[in-house]
């Protein structure tokens, strides 16, 4: 038996075969090439088909399909909002993908249910029942399993972190990302770093030997490892932010485990030590003794494998929904 | 058949009898005059003694038992954790029950837990799967239910929002109730008037005609009435408080409903549409459109009833968890 994960990112696609065990058999990456709208659904099918002919050649049998997307994925209709896909406001992905599959059952899940499904299969979670997987890349988001299973809300959007509230009073900044990641993501920490040197026409510290509008969240970790006074601010201020919402999911949620990944969380993870620092600083004093905070135990490929654990729950054999 | 409900608060015990219905066939309440530790789990015996006996004078069989505590309940070793009572850190409450109970199913569970339930089963998120209870009395807490089941967590502890981190830098005063309580709770009101009061010799208002130690949350609200300056100072900064704090639930949890209880939000419920606006500010943008956030519809029986909830569903009658 063999299962196929997908993971689609805003730029590339990865589909990858896994045997039951969880072992990847095969592993290929395309880059989207600026496809949009339906051309990304018919490379999906594409893909799916070519890989389904490839293992039969070999007499193995795909007998079950898991899709990680980069957004939200609509349980009801079956439809995917992606924002970084151009025309997936409300894409009818299964079924498209239901003409590759035929009869193989297929489960598709936002890029943050599949993050803490990898971790919680093959990655730093495995027999976690109540663990977090916090995803800092471009966005913040939260994949959150609570006694086994992914939390969705009432409308597949709950861990939307990145509008969690930590500072107070109210800034116009937070309305078109909300309050944590128009600072703490990728995206926010270039917006800060912008602004800052914007405002500050007296600071002639390496950020400004950059073109002020190509300033990215890796240029301002650069300048922190340099010890430049600005990109410490920020980080800092990053560093406080992450170590608060840490402890907001300690407090709400009791988990055995907080995962910590995503993009920043490359450059950053040396900074835990901080974090949990902070964290200790605001959480509930019991619920922080009984939670590590760790980071991602498969890095970049929390993706695919949560994709492959929603195909290997397809057939039944797990029981995490 | 007939289901007995127990609501244990810090100072009274109340016993009602529900038909499967959810009607209150029978209700008392007894002080519990400073008894202690096991004072009070003999007195909850000998209460459901008596109306066990009582009920089947009258040829009603009581088939089952619910129990609402004041604390957090340890499902695996069947005791409670109760500030308000005295030598209730890890009370045997379970074993001492079972005396009385005999051979009748009996389920305890923590005061926020039951709140939600109750409302549930009987109050204002009856259909909801998804819905949080925010309790703000003396403390804060929130009994959360996701799809349908009470969100424990790794050690029962969940929904300790009383701890959110909402306004950074961490300042000493969080430390023994954590930032959103130490503010916008019913001892977080009247600590927060007293340390103005203490600070500010210069202010005359109404708030000082009364003995410093002994200002509650009460006098502060009488004060906001009469637009106190001070007054409207501190509520204004709970409803920015419990604005961020509903909000944070809504982007993590996108739930169908959010109902606000407890002693607090008796006199503060007028102010529900101010603080939704401050909610709509900071919270997830679809998010907010799919939930509403109500009043308590159960008032001081969300307890009670979330106790004649956790009895009904011992007898497997209920789907909900």
């Amino acid at each position: 038996m063999a299962l196929l994960g997908l993971d689609l990112g805003g730029t590339k696609l990865s589909l990858a075969v896994f045997n039951e065990n969880g072992k990847i058999l095969q592993k290929e990456t395309t880059a989207l090439n600026k496809r949009k709208g339906k051309e990304v659904g018919e490379l999906i099918e594409k893909q799916i088909n070519k890989f389904r002919e490839r293992e039969s050649a070999h007499d193995v049998l795909i007998e079950s399909i898991g899709i990680c997307i980069p957004g939200i994925y609509r349980l009801k209709t079956g439809t995917v909002w992606a924002p970084n896909i151009p025309g997936w406001e409300d894409y009818p992905l299964l079924e498209e993908v239901k003409k590759a599959a035929g009869e193989i059952p297929v489960t598709i899940d936002s890029d943050r249910a599949c993050y803490v499904l990898g971790e919680h299969w093959k990655g730093n979670a495995q027999q976690c029942k109540d663990v977090i997987f916090l995803a800092v890349g471009t966005g913040i988001g939260a994949g959150i399993l609570t006694d086994g299973k992914v939390l969705r809300g009432s409308n597949d959007i709950a861990g939307a972190i990145g509008w969690m509230a930590l500072n107070k009073p109210f800034n116009s900044e937070y309305i078109s990302s909300g309050c944590f990641e128009s600072t703490a993501s990728g995206e926010g920490i270039a917006r800060v770093a912008k602004k800052f040197l914007r405002e500050n026409e007296s600071y002639s510290g390496e950020l400004r030997n950059i073109p002020l509008e190509k300033i990215t969240s890796r240029d301002v970790f650069t300048a922190y490892e340099n010890k430049d006074t600005i990109a410490l601010k920020i980080i800092e201020a990053c560093i406080e932010y992450w170590g608060m919402a840490i402890a907001n999911l300690v407090s709400l949620f009791n988990p055995e485990k907080i995962i910590l990944g995503g993009g920043i969380f490359g450059p950053a993870i040396n900074l835990l030590p901080a974090i949990i620092t902070e964290t200790k600083k605001w959480a509930q004093p019991i619920g922080i003794t009984q939670v590590s905070i760790e980071a991602s135990g498969l890095g970049n490929d929390a993706g695919i494998y949560g994709a492959g654990f929603l195909a290997l729950r397809n057939n039944n054999l797990s029981n995490t929904q």
